[in-house]
């Protein structure tokens, strides 16, 4: 089968087993993903993360559906959703929310679901998620939700893949959260408040107003857009909404700073960094695999078992271990 | 300052600055591990890790204590907390836990406080935890608790540098939450739910058993066995204990249940393998930095840009680029 024509042409059942062949590791997935390479760049990569139980798939299903209304300014556009579950790293948690998605999104051929749960490390997740992405991508998907569940470094590491990245907050997630809240705000291009007809909800967009003005000085200056939108003259500074995604409650307002962003990230040459970054980062992870495996086989039969042994006795440090064995790489 | 033996002799501040050096990847942290090298291998190294919200830093500060404590049957060890925070991968996120930390346990000689934020990827963060651990280990700290923030797979990268892992729940975190338990319980040795006078623990701890139950098919042999504690015949089985941090309540039980791991794993010649699998993580871990950093200084200059263009143009894929490249390496 010719994977990458199929995939081209429509063919969905070509394109979920393309994407099981590229998170594998298949060559014949590789061999499709070079000739679909030419046909990617086009999508809008938009990363949606934050803590547990913040409604992070809610929003991001009403998001999918409002993307596939045709609106006065735009056609309907093709929206593919990739779920990432790094808190699974050996069997299919991310299933589960999946389960209750297909009931709401599938029948619609304009909209793809794909599920991933993790890859035995982050980096290798990160890694098949920006090939998954990669192939969606060529197979003309216009936009592309990738949803993570948690918060940890996992999102960091995925938010470097998307042009655009949502953090989702809800009311009332406590003082142990607030305290993370600090590093995942720093990746946060748009903060959206789901949830928010629960109480508290007017406290929890304080804190994030105040913790965007230690990370944007220049927001003090313009006491007239309390709303925090993107300005040229100082940067982006991320907008914070409120939503309440079960009811289909400001969704259209964060479809509106979605595009915003992008029209941010145009016209200031951001969006052909992060192109190129997201590049960088994949290209790098597969450089330090192929290296390490080629290192591997040059060495000796046995001498990397017998330096694990000087290892675990304690008779040889880590450092002076690697130098032994990096010489066989001279 | 011969750093090495300033730490051995129980020199704090030396202990303090070494540990910066050695998170900073400096020539003289490594100077001084290659020294302390043959004194490590002595600690229990305990992870204790856990979704935001469920009191893992006051069950460390109780447990911290009660290992202060002389008891019949042991003398009071020394105990070391590394407090790793990988949701902060930019500023020190991980100081505000800290300082509530310090109120209750500072002014003990006997008891070593470290937190560390992300170093820019998990794997840098992992490798830097390994390093502090390693030292703090060879400083003598008998027990050492490295606490993770968040729920994610950065946990079970971290959770692969310790002898005894503890998973943390607390009742009522919502459904969000539940689906992703699956994963984090397949690294969890002991399960303990916290805030244990909360209403609906008693669901928690059935839930958590059934999740036990899949992943443990002979616990289901063992119907007078409810608390599912340690069974030589069938390995390992994580007991689910029930505390109540602030008011000092179940302490005791995760002590013994901790003692009762440390049993198990030296037995079943566990630990050994621990111990190995978590120095290998470490030395693959420098192994690919190393062998990156070589290729790279073999580039001929502006060979990488280059390459990095062609790819921006989409003029030839990652694979064709990554072959191009690797050839400088032949």
């Amino acid at each position: 089968m010719d994977y990458a024509e199929a995939v081209r042409s429509g063919n969905r059942l070509a394109l979920a087993r393309l994407l099981t062949l590229v998170e594998n590791g298949d060559p014949e997935g590789r061999k499709a993903m070079d000739a679909l390479f030419p046909y990617t760049g086009q999508a809008h990569l938009i990363g949606v993360t934050g803590s547990p139980g913040t409604g992070k798939s809610s929003l991001v299903n009403q998001l999918a559906l409002a993307y596939r209304r045709p609106t006065a300014g735009a056609a309907a556009r093709r929206v593919a959703i990739v779920a990432v579950d790094p808190s699974s790293p050996f069997s299919g948690g991310a299933l589960l929310g999946d389960r209750v998605r297909m009931r709401d999104l599938s029948g619609d051929p304009g909209i793809f679901i794909r599920s991933m749960a993790s890859r035995g490390t982050v980096g290798g997740l990160a890694r098949a998620t920006a090939a998954v992405v990669q192939v969606l991508d060529a197979a003309g998907y216009e936009i592309i939700l990738v949803e993570t569940v948690g918060a940890g470094q996992s999102e960091v590491d995925i938010a470097r893949l998307a042009h655009t990245t949502l953090v989702v907050e809800a009311p009332g997630l406590g003082d142990d959260i607030q305290a993370s809240k600090a590093g995942i705000l720093e990746i946060a291009d748009i903060l959206v408040v789901n949830k928010g007809d629960r109480p508290g909800v007017e406290s929890t967009e304080r804190f994030l107003r105040n913790m965007l003005e230690i990370a944007h000085p220049e927001m003090q200056d313009e006491a007239g857009n309390e709303t925090g939108s993107g300005n040229k003259k100082t940067g982006w500074i991320p907008p914070i909404l409120r939503t309440v995604a079960t009811r289909n409650s400001g969704i259209q307002q964060v479809l509106e700073a979605i595009e915003n962003h992008k029209a941010y990230l145009q016209s200031s040459g951001e969006w052909q960094r992060r192109d190129r970054d997201r590049l960088l980062f994949e290209l790098n992870a597969i450089l330090r695999d192929q290296l390490y495996a080629r290192w591997r086989q040059s060495l000796p039969e046995g001498a990397y078992n017998h330096a694990i042994d000087l290892l675990m006795e304690r008779k040889q440090s880590i450092y002076s271990i690697l130098e032994a064995l990096l010489q066989y790489h001279a």
